[in-house]
């Protein structure tokens, strides 16, 4: 069974909605359990990361990078880093904000960086913009970038940027399974 | 009288677009000449760069960052950078791609840091996301971010995003004659 | 008077010595007055940070970007980001971390962006490396890139990246005064 | 047989030595060939890099990026992008410059951002810093960082550098080996 383990900080339910549709993405890979650890309750996942395949990291962009709760639960991770209990993991991360671009790139940079530190190794999107399949609207690689204003988390992000979240879902569970140690 | 530099490379004149609406929006601040360089060009304008105020820096994104004569460009200035002769003076950026998002980021922080560099100051945008005026549609600071598909330069970059290079060049000229040294 | 406003976490007391040093190296430009602002008083500084011509933000650089604290510091400004209570000041920023890189470079592009979203002017450094002074030991021109392993305060940083952030505390102080609106 | 590119640019014959470390470093492990393929020459040799398991990418860091012969080759790149030849390949970086930092960082994220667009795979390093090997002396995780000033490639990189390019060869061949499709 290939374990997913989906940390995220989500300020008003937005960031939540990619979380919970990167989780559907996971689990819909044959062989794939996926959980949701907001970073309020990381202390008590700390067992679960490190038992995790993969690691798969989101948070809203704020004011350029990742959000305060999020980064906070980063710096908390230095003791899995020096520890060494993540290496070899995979990574993959998402975003989200008001704007199309919005800096959003520097908060999945950021998120890649982290992964680096801990020895992981990264996962991104494949997709090409603006697909058939809708997805990639706004042209993200690195991970899914998700557009949401101040409207209900029901309304935004729209469908088209939850298929991304999927997409990512679906392409770290399947990366998961083949970069599992055959024993 | 304010000298502005705007050095570009255009692949497909979308990004000429762009440079044309930056200069336009500099020269409408009385006091302002502009001059575009196209980085073809350059060898005969390294004097032209020394006496501007200011040098605005634009590229497209190719591949997630600056294009590769505009990248050459930028490894031929070491001269002037180890001369010190851009210290000091004022910088910008814009850039463009086919996605709203794209990793133009990366393109502006690109050339953030190559002005940081030389010693230059960056200045950015105020506006806000998504104003009344329709600029900043794409949610952009360090510098302007545009967009065109495969269509001509006539039709993309949109009106919004040509808007948005006036208000650089409005930005950067008003910025430059705050700055220039009071004799 | 020059007004320079300081913002700045430090865990362990590296990030405050070179704080204070940003400061000395301002104030020994004639008219300028520096504050130190530590992120967990600034609730009580905003008015302040208002008042200034120019903020100078540090933190060290934890698990490759800025602090949980400072970023929490970063977030609680997007009322004075909407008010646009900052734009047009000067800004500039500072880091710290155990190796000689240590992913510092995305701390400070963190802060640029920032800066940049406020509709801040970004003045960063003009020494060369290594030069004759000692300054810029470890190649930065964004901001001052100090490096401080586990020992005391008073140990490290060294006195080369202490020099550094005299510098910027004179440029910061110096471009702020040439920036300042002629009455 | 793994086969892993390193497709690189030496202005000075310093890169080509890190490169070169890289290459030992891969076929230290057993079932592991690499080839060296200089950004020059690379007209002759997309075959081989659409053939690769992995590939290395590794370029100077000229004025804050990588440099314009090595864009150049990114640009290139594009239609191995369109079509998708690179996807799911793993993907390494390494970079040198005159200082410990020196912007070096921004070269690796833009490897790391060009990997991602071809839908590859990051791979880093896992050494912590100033390890006992002595390797990872500058504090860098998303590839290799060495640093070389103005003298000749056999006096710098230094052994450590060299050492620690080794190991970015072996970590992306043993990663190489794992991420295999078992036939």
């Amino acid at each position: 069974m290939t374990q997913i383990a989906i940390v995220f900080h989500s300020g008003y339910g937005h960031t939540r909605v990619v979380a919970e549709r990167v989780k559907a993405g996971a689990e819909a890979v044959p062989g794939t359990q996926a959980t949701l650890v907001p970073v309020e309750e990381v202390e008590a996942h700390w067992a679960d990361l490190e038992a995790a395949d993969a690691i798969v990291f989101g948070s809203p962009t704020y004011m350029g990078s990742v959000s305060g709760p999020f980064k906070t639960f980063m710096d908390a991770s230095s003791k899995a880093w020096y520890e060494r209990k993540w290496q070899d993991k995979l990574a993959a991360g998402f975003t989200i904000s008001g704007s199309p671009s919005g800096d959003k790139l520097n908060t999945l940079q950021t998120l890649m960086i982290f992964a680096m530190q801990h020895g992981m190794v990264w996962v991104g999107l494949t997709d090409l913009p603006q697909n058939e399949a809708g997805t990639n609207r706004l042209g993200s690689f690195s991970g899914v970038m998700a557009q949401a204003g101040q409207v209900a988390p029901e309304v935004e992000p729209n469908e088209a940027d939850r298929k991304g979240a999927e997409r990512l879902g679906q392409r770290i569970a399947t990366a998961s399974a083949r970069w599992a140690k055959v024993s």
